[in-house]
């Protein structure tokens, strides 16, 4: 469970800032090279390098070097505990709202037998 | 563009703390005042209420004040622009696999139909 948390805690700040996620957007076009990826950004390369290590680091990218160049691809599934954490929080409040429905549905039904006297 | 990227910077790094995505959690179920979310946390009351801000700064929670109780409920509208951006990733990714088996499927067939003498 803490594992998890921690793995969720490195996902989610990986994803909350801009230059990580066009990062992403770019490796879901395909693979790239360190030098392509970096040459869309108006950024010194030790900052640049860093946003990449931290992808890489949350296991979002994976970097591999043939000779001098080091290219970057996505890795999508990396992406899964994320996706499983929002749609938990959605089954629960889905769930809470089909609860509500049903109480008010309940509701309904009393208040139309109690008040028509006829029944 | 860049007011989107920055509330979905808020929104990502909002989720991505522990004590954060439990007080989600439990607002899922339903509202809850800031005492009894806070005593399920082993946490400075001071701390805990930095959480609950910046978890209203992304708008994933709503607080009121009645007399002396303030509430909090959950604003699960506010999920939407980090379930779009993954939706978008998956969109990106997809549609390079469809395109990878497209060209997969080609060149098996142009393979098939050059290494048959008989055709």
């Amino acid at each position: 469970m803490a594992k998890h948390d921690a793995r969720l805690d490195l996902l989610f700040t990986s994803l909350g800032d801009p230059t990580r996620r066009a990062i992403l957007a770019r490796l879901a076009r395909g693979e790239a090279s360190v030098t392509d990826l970096a040459s869309a950004h108006d950024m010194a390369l030790p900052s640049f390098m860093k946003h990449l290590r931290k992808l890489e680091e949350a296991g979002l990218i994976s970097t591999t070097k043939e000779g001098r160049i080091r290219s970057c691809a996505l890795s999508p599934e990396a992406f899964a505990p994320v996706e499983e954490w929002l749609s938990e929080q959605r089954a629960i409040w889905n769930d809470r709202l089909d609860r509500l429905d049903d109480y008010v549905g309940n509701l309904m039904r009393e208040r139309m037998h109690g008040t028509r006297p006829e029944d």
